[in-house]
């Protein structure tokens, strides 16, 4: 520890300063259940419990011991780790095993495909990018059906068949030319129409506070600006709807309603048709936003998303990257919103706090085969890595799904000591949202604080606030990143009563001191 | 392993159904060093010598025992894999190791910033996402001049400067107007001009047969049009300049110089400059093509490379993601052929064969500390693959860089075999290529073969030949991705003379076969 410690800090030591100020520059050495140990200057070893859980990746908590015998087993075995091109019986076994999962919860006869990844995001990009294939596929059908009509309708004109005289006075053509000529400049005027709608940029809708992670085209995906803008120009934009407003939604499907033009023959009239372009890629949502604030999507807007990608062609991608793996009291968030997808993606508590795997799950109706020739990861699909999710799926699925109705009830148990503190400083507590192992507590603004500090800290109040539990009370909370006056709660399924009674004391200090407006003591000035 | 493949396959079928139509739908259960073992439909096992090596993830060979070893040792430890917004001082070890190697491997002092990410298509998108946060921020300082600029040049004006007249007349500005409002219609035409220049798409260069990665943005960079078109519209577009051409990089680096619109006072006069305008986000290069076929950049190409960013100001971002970590004789294989880069990306091997871990470092005198508060991933830093690492750098290290020099003389060794293989079969394989360890074997096109066989599978011949190897001589190669007449070698050190010897015996085979135009028995009809 020595040598690392005296090292020039190299790996992000602008984030390493800024942790310092808020006194988060701790050192964890150890990790087990919900505990992580850190380790003081003098060498001192402390137990910190850890409400942060990994941003949702231990629902079972740090180094689970049958998780750990297992990759234990998994590395004893000499299992193939990389194995491109063969088949993959343990990534097939984890499919096999969510699609159970999913079809129980789901109340559907109908299979899923997997597509195996390796993160959060990366699942994400392999739906963004089945999602674009599926609909350049769907385009080009429309295409080739706008052809039909117009090889038909030749020889229709052939045999007989004008133009509607309306239809030439539409798209500005001389009727004089004769039914042959008059007909080609319809045909052409219909097919430069359509080009002209192939080319437009396909639209890719998400909700506001949406977190879908942070790579090139995923980060265009997610909302808060800041994460987001300077890469603007990196990826196709994203329309982002408010969550929960029906009446917006309704608005931005009417919007994204556009038809390719179509030529028919009726009556032994040629007339022009539409036919519905396929311009949305998709439509993607979390269950309960995550980094947005711990915000769920209500039944009624499920509902309305559901009837929107209906409308729109587009397929539904379900992230329960954060929500899953049965953080809410069911194995997917979605199952008890009545929230129902055409993909769904999964990833941090899939790999059981040890292993990096993610999945793309996708509905067979609306899946591509040809996918998979174009799509592929060198780590993906791995032996270690899949075994782990296969036990990790054991364990939830232990006891007719013990661990769901645990996080329910622990779950619960928190969010009422959190919603008891709340009654105890509205003033200082906005709101406790969200539901089983994903809560949230929004504090009040302090940019109009008594306190300079806090007026100062406003804008990062939560970590400000996780800096003050952490070092008095041994405590690891943090905000939402892109709410960070709401800390979030998503401990593992081991929060004892104890610990629930530990972080209600840090929370009733931390609100004490906020309504005494004692920055200084917060900050440890 | 009955119920595993007594379960319907829901993970890629397609992709299995393909592979069994050539012969490569083995099971693997048990990997060591070079050897991966299968076991058949009657539970036989048989040993099979990996010449893919993981896409280049093994140069220390399938579960080396003391990766192995520590891995165990860390999941004992239970060493904390989440602890996000903490210090991380197993990252920070990784990058200072790192560090050392590529100064000592550059010759430079110069340190290097490490962002973790956890596969190489992350680590390609976190260098290119700093690239445009860079990219905008010099852009947003050349703005900022020319605001100084225009500014300075309004005072010159309130005391009596004017425009010239020539700069009126060039913009078509009314000099009737008056010096003030004369000076005013140049300050908005220049800045109408610069925000056009601002607003257009930025440019990425890679190279033809480039591969960087699949994700939304990556696979943008990746030169196979199958992989790449599908999802254009997902993200900005790259310009593929042709490897080792340096007159086309000359012409896109001129073509690549766009300048904004400055005012200057001179001799009392206003007068219009230009400032060079940052519109090349990157460029990014394999310092040996992988998928592209094995393909070296040469050593003027690479200083041509170094002359072009520099005149461009855009980073130079060496992909050393396949043939970095010791794979052709050096910790880099750009410090070979004497490539310079201002980022470098690796992964792969990184991660030992056992985790999945990618890093980006970037030159300290081009890095933007900014970047880490807006780009992160849950499952980077981590202690687990960051100790793995830890101790690949050990052992590549080892004995003054025994590793290095064992993979240069076994690559020459293979490639000695290679070549005389060729020798013997001048009309069968058409080039062998590659350097140490990353080794290439093109076969002439089968389009024109006598055999059926040979002309209908020529657009998958490396595939074909794969599979032949795999059923009749026990050897595991694959053609690279994008050039499927070139079976790559990239075994890991390893490899014995005994293994050259039946790689040699089975090539043989091959080209015998392909000769005899013999199809049918490469395929096993």
């Amino acid at each position: 520890m020595t040598t690392v410690s005296a090292s020039p800090e190299l790996a992000e030591p602008a984030l390493l300063g800024w942790l310092s100020t808020m006194g988060l520059d701790v050192d964890y050495v150890r990790a087990k259940g919900i505990t992580l140990y850190r380790v003081d200057g003098d060498g001192t070893e402390r137990a910190v419990t850890d409400l942060v859980g990994g941003y949702g990746s231990l629902i079972l908590g740090h180094n689970h011991p049958e998780l750990v015998a297992e990759a234990h087993r998994l590395l004893d075995a000499d299992t193939p780790v990389h194995a491109q091109f063969s088949r993959h019986p343990y990534a097939n076994a984890v499919a096999n095993r969510l699609n159970a999962i999913l079809r129980r919860e789901l109340g559907t006869a109908e299979a899923f495909l997997a597509i195996f990844a390796n993160t959060g995001a990366e699942a994400i990009e392999a739906g963004v990018k089945h999602a674009e294939l599926d609909r350049v596929l769907r385009m080009r059908a429309e295409l080739e059906a706008v052809d039909a009509g117009i090889a038909a309708a030749r020889t229709a004109i052939d045999v007989g068949a004008r133009v509607n005289p309306a239809v030439l006075l539409r798209l500005d053509i001389d009727a004089a030319a004769g039914p042959v000529a008059g007909f080609e400049a319809v045909a052409e005027r219909v097919r430069a129409y359509n080009s002209e709608v192939v080319a437009r940029p396909p639209l890719l809708f998400a909700l506001e506070g949406s977190f879908h992670g942070k790579l090139m085209g995923s980060v265009q995906l997610t909302f808060n600006e800041g994460y987001r803008t300077p890469f603007s120009a990196l990826g196709v934009q994203s329309r982002f709807l408010p969550l929960n407003d029906r009446e917006a939604l309704t608005a931005a499907t009417l919007d994204a309603q556009v038809a390719l033009l179509d030529v028919v023959v009726r009556g032994g009239l040629v007339e022009l048709a539409e036919r519905a372009a396929p311009v949305v890629t998709a439509v993607l949502v979390e269950p309960v936003q995550g980094e947005g604030g711990i915000r769920p999507v209500s039944s009624g807007y499920a509902a309305g998303l559901r009837e929107a990608c209906t409308t729109l062609g587009a397929p539904l991608i379900v992230d329960e990257i954060q929500s899953g793996m049965g953080r809410t009291g069911a194995f997917l968030a979605s199952s008890l919103s009545g929230l129902r997808g055409d993909y769904y993606t999964l990833a941090k508590s899939l790999g059981g706090g040890l292993a990096k795997t993610s999945v793309l799950l996708v509905r067979e109706s609306r899946y591509r085969p040809d996918f998979e020739f174009l799509h592929s990861s060198t780590f993906a699909k791995d032996g270690y890595s899949c075994g782990i999710a296969l036990k990790v799926l054991d364990l939830l699925e232990a006891d007719d799904g013990r661990v769901y109705r645990v996080a329910a009830e622990r779950g619960r148990r928190v969010k009422e000591m959190l919603s008891a503190v709340r009654a105890e400083f509205p003033d200082v507590i906005e709101e406790v949202r969200g539901t089983g192992l994903m809560l949230g507590m929004q504090f009040t603004a302090q940019e109009r604080s008594s306190s300079a500090v806090l007026r100062e800290n406003a804008p990062l109040l939560g970590y400000l606030l996780a800096g003050y539990l952490l070092r008095e009370h041994d405590l690891r909370v943090f905000p939402t990143a892109s709410n960070v006056t709401t800390l979030r709660f998503e401990p593992s399924v081991q929060i004892t009563d104890a610990e629930i009674t530990r972080l209600q004391a840090g929370l009733r200090a931390v609100c004490a001191l906020l309504r005494a407006g004692d920055g200084d003591r917060l900050a440890q000035l």
